[in-house]
């Protein structure tokens, strides 16, 4: 019996939002999301705004995950080199204080490649742990920074992050396109229109093809946003299945994981949606399990 | 003899920029620019405008191209579809009054791609009647949309855009990257890196790669902005290569054309600079020829 084993508080600590679960027993009894995440924290607010979630909640350890362990965060928790599994961050936990810590984020680092995921990792092999998803298989966070993980053994063995939702938000809010992309992204035959186009990866010359779409009076606005996301949705799931389509195992809200299975689906591959709040709940109870 | 065979004025009117060339006799005997693009000049105000350059320069009859023939600009000129030479461009002008011309641009619309160029077609097909490029081949104007033309028999017979430059810009001015990027461009190590990286066409997962490269201290930020150039440029021009290389006609000032040449080397073309402005006025004095 741990001091995290019997009630603990697990908080998913981003850049624009924060949840926190009070959790006993391995069973969420109480959950609160705000948009508290780190960069609307001061830098020496953190001991002030954890004590505040003790308050409101409990006076339990906390467990913590996501930017809150970045160098815009509370602390820099840093990362472990993949392939890792739960019992490597469970050993290479920043410890604030006895009933206090950060998890550790994910890096690859090889001749090719720099990749970097921090809080991503807690749900990924919480997915796993919780046998949501296999011990070996392509597990997809989709987002502003899309991941996508190797997992292999119950560890995360290779990953790859694409901006998918970042192009997409920078290309609605600033530049030629951005008047062409107000409309809500649907899943309809203007986003399978964008999948198959983003199967060429001729992204800077597909995404041109709006304007002139528009100009040639070829697509209506109201299609332009969902095409344009097909397109980059298409092309990061593309290169992601080229070669060797098979299952892909998405954690993700109801809507992004839709997009992504059409996606998916269309690049020859089968998609399984995984809920991303219960594969971060899995993650942090057995992260919980393993600590002192 | 026309009224243009003599002496004209020739307008290359942007959306930022503005360059008026003085003609006589096929020569330029004066030029000037500035920042009076269509988008500084106020919907009604074109007319008055044209009557300062001509105040400045010479009471002359005048061909302008580019934006100036757009939406947003004095007249919507319309768009030639290719395959275009010089004489459909002659034949679809569009008149303001009988000494005052607008060049159309040109299109392509088929069913798998949709693509719009004005301004770029003066230059592409002045630098094919001047003899600076082959009747056939493929040509290159790098920018905020680089434009890649495929010319055959001195008609422009395919193109394509890609938002390069813009992808570039909005990555430098907003979103995760730029911080890292405000460093200059240069034709070094870094950008060669960038190109090769880019060979992969998979470009969301390679832009991330710079900001996980600088967490784990495998990348100076220094370097970051010409890898993200050499990224962009070289996704640019492996897409246009891919399977086929062979010699590249690249219209651009000096620093462009340095680095869209090392990319097309890197991908296994052969590349020649042409200057842009003498492509322009060979263009435009062409086409005065044409005109009644």
């Amino acid at each position: 019996m741990t001091a995290f084993s019997t009630a603990f508080l697990a908080v998913d600590w981003g850049t624009t939002n924060r949840r926190v679960f009070l959790i006993e027993h391995g069973i969420v009894v109480a959950t609160e999301r705000d948009a508290r995440g780190v960069t609307s924290v001061a830098p020496g607010d953190f001991p002030g705004e954890l004590a505040e979630i003790r308050e409101r909640f409990a006076d339990l350890p906390v467990l913590m995950a996501g930017m809150v362990g970045s160098t815009i965060g509370w602390r820099d928790a840093g990362y472990v080199a993949a392939p890792a599994g739960l019992a490597d961050l469970a050993q290479c936990m920043t410890w604030i204080d006895p009933r206090t810590a950060i998890v550790p984020g994910v890096s690859v680092l090889t001749d090719a490649r720099a990749d970097v995921m921090r809080g991503e990792e807690v749900q990924f092999l919480g997915a796993v742990a919780a046998g949501l998803v296999p011990q070996d298989g392509l597990l997809c966070q989709p987002g502003t920074h899309c991941k996508w993980a190797r997992a292999a053994d119950g560890a995360i063995v290779d990953f790859t992050t694409a901006m998918t939702g970042e192009l997409f938000a920078l290309l609605r809010t600033h530049g030629l396109l951005a008047a062409q992309l107000q409309a809500a992204v649907t899943a309809g035959a203007a986003f399978r229109d964008g999948v198959a186009a983003g199967r060429g990866g001729d992204l800077a010359a597909a995404l041109f093809g709006i304007r002139a779409a528009k100009l040639l009076g070829r697509r209506d606005d109201a299609d332009a946003a969902s095409y344009a996301s097909g397109l980059l949705i298409g092309s990061d799931v593309a290169a992601r299945l080229a070669g060797a389509p098979g299952d892909v195992h998405i954690l993700a809200d109801a809507t992004l994981a839709e997009l992504y299975s059409i996606a998916v689906t269309a690049n020859g591959g089968t998609a399984h949606v995984v809920d991303s709040h219960a594969a971060f709940v899995a993650g942090m109870v057995a992260l919980a399990g393993m600590l002192p």
